[in-house]
């Protein structure tokens, strides 16, 4: 449809998909960098983004029963160690307050790179009985963990999330939860973002520090690397021993508690635009889009023109986030603007189609152009719009599939690898990952539940064990 | 109405004020106490308040063009020095970053106490022209300050509130807009809390630090003692001087950009309990309460109660936040809960009303029982709502205007002082206010726009020059 890069200040994805993807975030005004290196600032395209994400989901966990709950930014350095695997994940990331303006602090405060150990220390205190479970909290809140490198939405000091903390009577129903979760997580990605997610387990190596079992959705960007874009994880009763979550059962006997906990973050909103975004830009699915419809007169001046443009902005406002551009600049200007936000329909109006009671509209994603008779304009959007997510979506689950590989040798897991996207293979197990991961940079992404691929590990040469997908990754 | 004491877990507010409030905060699982001294774990149903109250300032701010945003937790601590009155009002309580797991940073990290800093540092490298403005953002995050003595809600480390940051062409247009949001804050209490504030600029020495004018909204607890609830600040050119806000104006010149902050915190939560609540506990108004109705059936193993209870349910649940219980527990245990938790309507079911398709419906703010036709009661809830929030409202009123007083002696100020509420007194300035706070614990909640009670000021006896309304605070 289209030949000539409009948008000159934004790189290419095969030039540069680094500085492709920061020229995205920064010129789309998704955010800016601040004072504090690692830290972002999410400006208000952005952050709509993330709001329309918080809608969506808080929407769901309201159904599933799940409250929402704000817990404290920090805790005592002591609790910290009560759980041995969690603090040797996350200590060496972890910030504290030492000092106040006025003295320093007798014990050091935490902040928290996750809230595991303030939910596991309150619930230790509140739950005692059968009849207080399960007990669903979720929050919304933001975390802090010291990242040497960093990249917009991907990984910062400070990032937004959701983190859901809940406890259950029994290991079924927390492992139940644990993967209705994914579920959940799942369609998030489906209805919302147009990103199809690979699901499955996460490797010892690479699971939750505290963790019995990690499930994870993994995303793939546009230039093969794997996205870890959220995680649900069954905790067993490992904090539960370590903070002493116990409660009286209905058969009377004192048990511990089964936890989950599990979270999606602004990594979404990364993966959201290296997913679908080309080189005019960001280019968003419409039902997350902050700005769904972009108006555009083509004479801002003509009076009819403007009168048009106004009606049809009224009658739209209604149902869409819809944006009338009037401002005193050339329609051209306007085009490249909208483009680079990644705006997902644009209607232009001009006193030529007008002639004809008609209006051209232009879809971002697959830059199609039609004219269509303004009357059938709006109630033609609904459907628009789902082919529009339905083609983004398939488009991506296309771009998931076609670089999903198996390799049956190390040699062809390493041609593979080469070509960007997942490769999956058959290891022996830890040692063979580790070497993987040495050799190649791959990290295990998720155990496929699929037959081996060949009865022993390339790597090793050892009886294979199980089916891991790799990628390279962010 | 009532002469029983129902709810004995809780203090009376004659007995002993602070328990009660406290006694309220964590038995209407308001909140819980953490690990961490003074930062405190909101709670489902003390979050969901401030859920409401985000929804409907949101929903506000949307209307009149502000934009969310999300700025950094913290920022180097050399920004701090930039404005000198900012940091000297808030460098006591700032808490500081000084070390991660692994090292310590090169320079301390400040956690925001508030973010004039880290807007006003953006805002001076982005704003450079007159189409550039207004800058109309707003965010919802949490800040941390060092307080000495904490209360749930009315002061702690941590709190949650919205801070709006707005940038302006002109002085006029930076007040103009200084004073809407005043108003917004005003009809916020009004419309969604029913709390009635005394607004107005706050003197010299009870201003923010680092604005021009301060404009504050004043609660009036129910012991009589005044409620900061929100305030909104006219920066003037104080922090664009100071951070070299400048921008090129349509006539060519180079000028300094005028700029506002304003904010609400959980504080409003506090009020809200203080005001309304009773000794049976919590009393919501119906627009901002959690849980809107409760129905009860009164025999729960009653096939045809529980289905009528059953059909209510599913009717109410279409317009309100209505919560049916069905747990197996005597009915006067769960009257006295809801009446803890503040519900404001409940519904009770039982066989003996049926008979005449009656149900019985008890209001919590004032006790009212009465019986009613089941199939009339759906389509009588607006009404009731009204008349509920605004009998609240002018019950609020009109304790704040029976406690507040004009004193035209410093002996008439002190007495009036003691029986609790504002006083009003014409003073001659800083000097007189310091005296009464030091004499008299009360402190200067506002500057009235009246005129002058006396000519010269009882404190002083020098020559009055303004006429300010006194109370003890929290």
């Amino acid at each position: 449809m289209k030949t000539m890069k409009r948008v000159k200040t934004v790189a290419t994805r095969l030039s540069d998909f680094g500085k492709w993807y920061t020229d995205i975030c920064l010129k789309a005004e998704l955010i800016a960098y601040s004072e504090a290196k690692g830290f972002i600032i999410y400006l208000p395209y952005g952050y709509a983004l993330w709001e329309n994400i918080q809608k969506h989901l808080n929407c769901t966990l309201q159904k599933t029963g799940h409250q929402n709950v704000y817990f404290p930014l920090v805790f005592p350095e002591k609790l910290f160690h009560k759980e041995k695997e969690h603090i040797q994940g996350f200590s060496p990331e972890a910030a504290m307050i030492t000092t106040t303006g006025k003295k320093n602090l007798s014990e050091k405060l935490v902040i928290r790179p996750t809230s595991e150990i303030l939910f596991s220390q309150y619930y230790s205190k509140t739950i005692t009985s059968y009849r207080d479970l399960p007990k669903l909290y979720n929050q919304w809140c933001n975390v802090v963990r010291w990242e040497k490198t960093t990249k917009p939405f991907l990984r910062g000091k400070e990032f937004l999330w959701q983190e859901g903390h809940t406890v259950h009577a029994t290991e079924q129903e927390a492992m139940q939860q644990t993967l209705s979760i994914l579920d959940i997580y799942q369609k998030l990605g489906k209805d919302l973002l147009a990103l199809p997610f690979v699901c499955g387990k996460k490797t010892e190596t690479e699971k939750f520090a505290g963790a019995l079992i990690t499930y994870s959705i993994e995303a793939l960007m546009h230039d093969g690397q794997a996205l870890q874009a959220g995680t649900s994880h069954y905790l067993g009763i490992i904090f539960a021993k370590s903070f002493q979550i116990q409660f009286q059962d209905c058969d009377n006997q004192k048990k511990y508690a089964h936890q989950t906990s599990w979270g999606v973050s602004t990594r979404l909103i990364g993966a959201l635009i290296m997913v679908h975004s080309d080189d005019e830009g960001l280019v968003l699915p419409p039902y997350v889009a902050p700005m769904q419809i972009v108006i555009i007169p083509l004479q801002t001046q003509d009076e009819s023109v403007k009168q048009v443009s106004e009606n049809l902005f009224s009658i739209l406002q209604k149902n869409y986030r819809v944006h009338l551009d009037l401002q005193d600049k050339t329609a051209g200007w306007k085009f490249s603007q909208y483009e680079l936000k990644g705006v997902p329909l644009r209607i232009e109006i001009g006193k030529r189609g007008l002639e004809n009671d008609e209006v051209t509209i232009f879809q971002r994603y697959n830059f199609a152009k039609q004219n269509i008779k303004i009357k059938d304009f709006p109630s033609q959007i609904p459907q628009l719009f789902e082919t529009m997510h339905n083609n983004m979506y398939q488009k991506a689950l296309q771009h998931l599939e076609q670089n999903r590989k198996q390799a049956t040798t190390y040699e062809e897991f390493k041609t593979y690898l080469k070509q960007g996207g997942y490769v999956a293979m058959s290891i022996s197990g830890t040692d063979a990952e580790l070497q993987i991961k040495q050799e190649t940079g791959a990290t295990a992404r998720v155990i496929l539940e699929t037959n081996l691929i060949t009865a022993n590990c390339p790597v090793t040469n050892k009886k294979a064990l199980q089916t891991v997908l790799f990628a390279r990754a962010y």
